[in-house]
């Protein structure tokens, strides 16, 4: 697949916003598992587009550099999510088939997947690097333990992965008839249609597509796939975006690690439990570390008795 | 408009599951500000439905009530929301124009309006109650003061909304050139096209259409518009439309003011700053309190020096 | 699975708008393939809804059923999509991977899926009929040819996927370290995770999903699914839908059926050519086969000399 | 606002792909109607991107030019629309409410708009050119008929809709207690909160926002806007978007005139109908004017009995 190597790309010149730390890495492919990748091919906005967005909206005026940190701040802590879907993003994304499963499930993209009804899929499979097959988690049902499986497990099931991809593709390509190279394996024979020959591969077989997104509904991606739940296998993806995210809109960066990624949401019940475990006194020395309107937030939240 | 009066309604008979508290309102008008009004004419699914969905994907057999109860909690706590998108309800909704421009921002919604272009619209505007004409916010920039204006200043304001809104109202039968029965208003004349004549009239001119939504995001737009910070004309509908949701789907209720309308979401900051606060010794004491993930997860999120 | 039977019912009575003719195959399964299925567990509206929700946006009164029919095919020919969108329907589908990962990309629908990160998947796999195990297809890259494989060769075929599912299968177990009952299959060993063990599984294992849409979009899904073009295995699933479709909104299959399905849409150069080969005197012999809008119509695209 | 004006740019140098002629008007008001604009702030792709997009789904290497269209050409024709949605566009529009009410319709985009409780409305209103005041059109329900208005009557239109307009917008400023410069204008007085004091505003007043969209969704916001059907004022910002789209992906525009704008739909009974008007015997004569897949197709439609 000629998609595959490095983009051959030139220098142009534009009007639009840039992201100047995106354009670095724009085309060069992240290595993640064993075969896949992620690369950008493009992208469009800033940091400042989401606040020129967002003063649409309010009818201000342009402000100094400062003030755009702390509107990306006061859009991200009070979910204003629009300015955020100003941005829009694109990479090609190859992947497993199981993990595309999981990916797909994310409605508000734009996707275009290599297709096994036109073309020939390539001989690449996800085999797990040791350190990441695990027993099933006892306390969560859709885990995996850490480190117990003995060596000895480890080899076989590495073992039974690798044959079981191996001999399937071997079939794969006697149902199509065909070899490496496009010629018939067997001069009496047709072979079946593509789209029904790949039926034999496992989900463990790679694919590829092109995905686009806008920063607010990737953000949301982040946020469900680099979560310690979700499958080691998605994660390793989400957390490549999260360093593309970094690079491209960095004050949306940090602001969504400060209110998302290690924010706490607690229920009502957590809410008022921990006001009893709360020294209202202590407000005061808390000062120094919150801003004004966190710190009022917090009182407003913990003070003694609410209805 | 013959879509106004209570729907003539029969009894029929259905395998489809159903909600009994919901049945007994469906069809009634809800009264909301001078004109207004929500009615629930159809919904699918119901608790049990939302259960049932989770079940699928868990691949787990029926379980007693006590347990779907439960199975609720865990999914709203956890935000799994595509259970709660198998249920759908669908209203009829009548409200202000300048009400109606913030309600359609929701697009994750099917909406058939009705057409003044099709259509003359009726006499009907709205005018707030005088307890609801309140100042321009000083700290908030879009919203309202508290109980700050003198009666006469909040007589003029009516007597403004009212006189305008009136020979708005006059100005447009004579653009159609038809009177309330109507009747050529002036037999010379052509009189202009509906869909011209309407842009005269008044931002509180009320419309109707019919709404329907799958009910993760009606809840999301209850969370967002029942919020105190929305405007109190769309306000009062978020509010009557989680009443509905109480009568519909009352585990989903209760587990939404849970982990949402009383909810507290912590940024990193406030989370380090609550830590300084908390004697951890006390969290024994909150045993009898939380259950044990939940004051688990209190642990985890304060358990003093984070990295 | 204890979803996969018919599910036990009872007669409920409701205020709703009824389908008579869905609520008699509610919850029945309908076979499709070899081991798949479609079940109807929900729905909203019918007919009747569709055109009360077109006359709140036209403000028009109820109209006599004859009156009806003729709306809904306006509202289909005109593409006037929204009264569409009043309708929906839940159905729980079993079908192989490979079709799920087509169905998915249908993204204005939602789903509950079996997740083999909690249970372990069933030995289900498809195997063609042999009536479909074709070749390639010379002149359609992504489709299959008619009827031109050898005995031998479709028995070929038949032997490799099934023994490649079965192998994958038995190796599934040995991962999960797990026999058909539940038990260890080796005391020694520990099992992989089953978020890791099922991906060693074919892409024609079966899963199951709970899947929600509104009408227009369902229409939308069979107009492509159905087509010639689609893949054999996704399109017995459109044509299982298009007959729900038939039971339970029958006005609204009428008109798709004649203003989608036969429907012939022509390009700019097509209808210049046809221009030419029509007798423009003929047009008065139509009078009697189409309505005088359909008529005009005609007339107003292929009236000689187009601009 | 600030925002109207256009826009400080500088040259930036990127890797990205570009369109040179729509970098050409990047930031450029395009005026239409008296007081609105559109302008378009940034985008994504071009006719290559579509093309490339494209050819991850089929695996094919890169062709030339030429190629690049007739592909083109064969997703449109075929409404292979994935590929069309890896472009996007942002324009930013100035527009009368009552056009924004029917242009927010449209879900699939995103949205900054100005808000009203925010900032105070600039005394800005749509007055109709005369040529575009008409009366009510007799057998189109929702469309102006073609100058049947006497002079008199256009005049007198223009006078309601003026004095209107600007006696609302006094009294917004007396509700407000403020004059244009920001004073107040009634020292005794508070002025009410700017979310309340604009419903006194009529429909034709301006707003404006940012708005974001994929190409395959702006080309179905064309179609439906562009139509005759339409309303004047949205048509004429359709229209103008069109324009935006033939400067940025040129094969894309003349594909979408060609298998869209200057299409004909046609019904069973059309179709029907047709096949007893033309000559086969002319097929062969059509040649010269079709490529081979039209005409076959066009054969495949028209040959005598269809069942």
């Amino acid at each position: 697949m000629t998609q595959e190597g490095n983009f051959p790309h030139e220098e142009h010149s534009t009007k639009r916003a840039i992201s100047p730390d995106l354009e670095k890495i724009l085309y060069n492919k992240i290595p993640l598992l064993d075969h896949g990748f992620i690369r950008v091919v493009d992208y469009m906005g800033n940091d400042s587009a989401i606040v020129q967005a967002a003063r649409v909206s309010y009818g201000q005026g342009t402000k100094q550099v400062s003030q755009d940190k702390g509107l990306i701040n006061y859009l991200m802590k009070h979910r204003h999510t629009t300015p955020f879907e100003m941005c829009e993003i694109k990479v090609h994304v190859k992947l497993p088939i199981f993990v595309a499963r999981q990916w797909i499930r994310h409605r508000t993209a734009n996707v275009n997947e290599h297709s096994a009804r036109y073309s020939i899929l390539d001989k690449e499979f996800y085999l797990p690097d040791p350190a990441h097959i695990s027993a099933q988690s006892k306390n969560n049902k859709q885990g995996r333990e850490q480190n117990i499986l003995s060596t000895q497990e480890i080899k076989a099931t590495l073992d039974i992965l690798k044959s079981n991809s191996e001999q399937c593709y071997e079939n794969y390509e006697k149902l199509l008839n065909l070899d490496q190279t496009g010629h018939l394996l067997d001069e009496t024979k047709q072979g079946i249609a593509r789209e029904l020959a790949r039926i034999n591969l496992t989900l463990n077989y790679y694919t590829q597509w092109y995905w686009k997104i806008d920063l607010h509904n990737l953000l949301h991606f982040i946020s469900l796939r680099a979560d310690p739940h979700a499958q080691y296998e998605i994660r390793v993806y989400a957390e490549a975006l999260l360093d593309v995210v970094k690079l491209w809109v960095p004050y949306v960066y940090e602001s969504f690690m400060e209110y998302r990624i290690h924010a706490a949401s607690l229920s009502r019940s957590q809410v008022e439990a921990l006001k009893k475990m709360i020294d209202p006194a202590k407000f005061s020395e808390q000062e120094a570390n919150l801003n004004i309107r966190e710190l009022e937030e917090l009182k407003r939240f913990f003070a003694k008795k609410q209805e």
